[in-house]
């Protein structure tokens, strides 16, 4: 048997994904980081490349288990999982899969922001009670098209979503690092003060530490009790209790969310709300999509092991 | 006390609406056109103008009840309910309230073709069982950005939604009378072959019996196993027995309805679909725009009173 040059890590590989990357290269496969460690000796020697999907931290202390790794190859655009700076100390390449995801994210985020602002789940329930004529009318709800929208964090993801809500007649605000060419969007350096000023805010930051709890519990009071918030970056992004507290004391109006803290076990509290749209981390979640993230995750494992240029470098 | 010279027909009015009405002119209320009748004659002859909210008929027998009657104002775009032909006939003009509620639709049209492509529905039952954890990943659904829609009906409401939709890349193929002035969107004399060419057909026609059953069993057929449907417009517009049975026996792929054909009782297989995402007709149902289409109805009412141009005439 050929030693595996390439080690493919995450449970959540759908089996055409891992057979894909197993017919391309020798392979063996572990759940995550944790099983790293269980790999024999002599295969851990052989391993080249690291094909990984996943939240759970891969860290230093799992790369120096693979003395001959030069890349790691995330599935997924954000990868926060993985300790960069513990990469490039060590020689190794990191790529993600950006671009390819942000149709499909930016098609949830205003999805979520449509269904929270129409009251749709209402909708449906109210039709599926079998109700509807004796229960009469849905109560009223809340205009979407020429309302005032803030986007934080105005990278790729989040000029996709800002482009859609455009033709919506919508008036584009955002918050980033530094102020960026745009159609005439409106900047604002203070993201509290962005969320004073607009009805719906999305955040489309990317994880990782700089950004922890950086839409803070003076972020979401600023966005008063009409605002609603739409997330589809990362559950740490938000400082999730501030977010829950001002949900269940309606102090915010809404949120649209896809992403939480301690994903898959998400805060129970969340559940007992209404005034909430709540989706299983599935913005990238088409077949399309996640069809051209394993692709293009296949395609940085080649070029890496090719000694071809890598298509999309994070280090 | 004065005698009424405005008659608000409509059991849906909400009760600040009637209140407006009330106090801009000395009115009285039925609850719709079979009370009518039992409007005191007296009355009955001082009634110059009916404010309309209401899906029940109102044809040349209820118009003759009123010999004084000009002008009927509808509340809502879609007049079907009146006897237009029957107005004219008699010297009565009809007014509609068009456009204030075109932005509200198209947002609704869009939310339900996201909603079912990314199944949503599944998405939020997923998380709020609790069992997220335990079940696992959401099976992949269907990416909508770079797909194909077909508008059945390029009004004002049709091409607010293809202006929305061709922000998210998708690319625009419609149906009409007659090919019409666009930015380069693709037309098909015939619905059958637009349903053929498209991922998602959207109905964006005018009620009436002129569009009864124009969204054909063959036009459904022609949809084929992946395609859905979003209707917006009228229950009547579509051959709803035609669409059921595709729906069962998923010859089609699903289906955003916003009306139905005997609204609010509908068709109880609606219910057993999971296919489908149903709401209950709330397309213009935003506080902000019932509050435009209740002026723009008074607004009808007022001109036509004071004999000056009425703004949204439709005979």
């Amino acid at each position: 048997m050929t030693d595996p040059v390439l080690l493919i890590s995450g449970a959540s590989f759908k089996e055409d994904e891992r057979a894909r990357l197993a017919e391309a290269y020798p392979a063996t496969f572990v759940d995550g980081p944790d099983a790293m460690s269980g790999v024999p000796e002599g295969q851990r020697r052989a391993i080249r490349a690291v094909a990984y999907k996943g939240h759970k931290p891969f860290g230093g202390a799992e790369m120096d288990l693979f003395p001959n790794l030069g890349v790691i190859a995330n599935y997924g655009v954000g990868y926060d999982a993985i300790d960069v700076a513990a990469a490039s100390a060590r020689g190794i390449k990191v790529t993600n899969t950006p671009d390819v995801l942000s149709d499909d994210v930016a098609d949830l985020a205003v999805a979520m922001l449509l269904a929270q602002a129409r009251t749709m789940r209402l909708g449906e329930a109210h039709v599926r009670s079998g109700d509807w004529a004796k229960k009469g009318e849905l109560p009223l709800n809340r205009k979407v098209s020429g309302s005032t929208v803030g986007i934080v964090g105005l990278g790729r993801i989040g000029r996709e979503i800002a482009d859609r809500l455009a033709a919506f007649k919508m008036e584009i605000h955002y918050h980033s690092r530094s102020e960026k060419e745009t159609p005439g969007w409106t900047y604002h350096a203070d993201p509290a003060r962005l969320a004073g000023a607009v009805d719906f805010l999305v955040v489309a930051l990317v994880g990782g530490s700089a950004t922890e709890g950086y839409v803070s519990k003076e972020v979401i009071d600023a966005m008063g009790p009409r605002g609603v918030l739409v997330n589809i970056s990362r559950g740490t992004t938000v400082d999730e209790g501030a977010l829950l507290d001002a949900l269940e004391e309606g102090r915010i109006g809404g949120a649209g969310l896809d992403v939480f803290l301690n994903e898959p076990n998400l805060d129970p509290r969340f559940l007992k709300l209404e005034n909430v749209v709540l989706q299983p981390h599935q913005g990238s979640g088409s077949v399309e999509t996640r069809r051209d993230m394993a692709l293009l995750q296949l395609a940085n494992v080649r070029a890496f092991l090719e000694g071809a240029a890598l298509p999309t470098a994070v280090n």
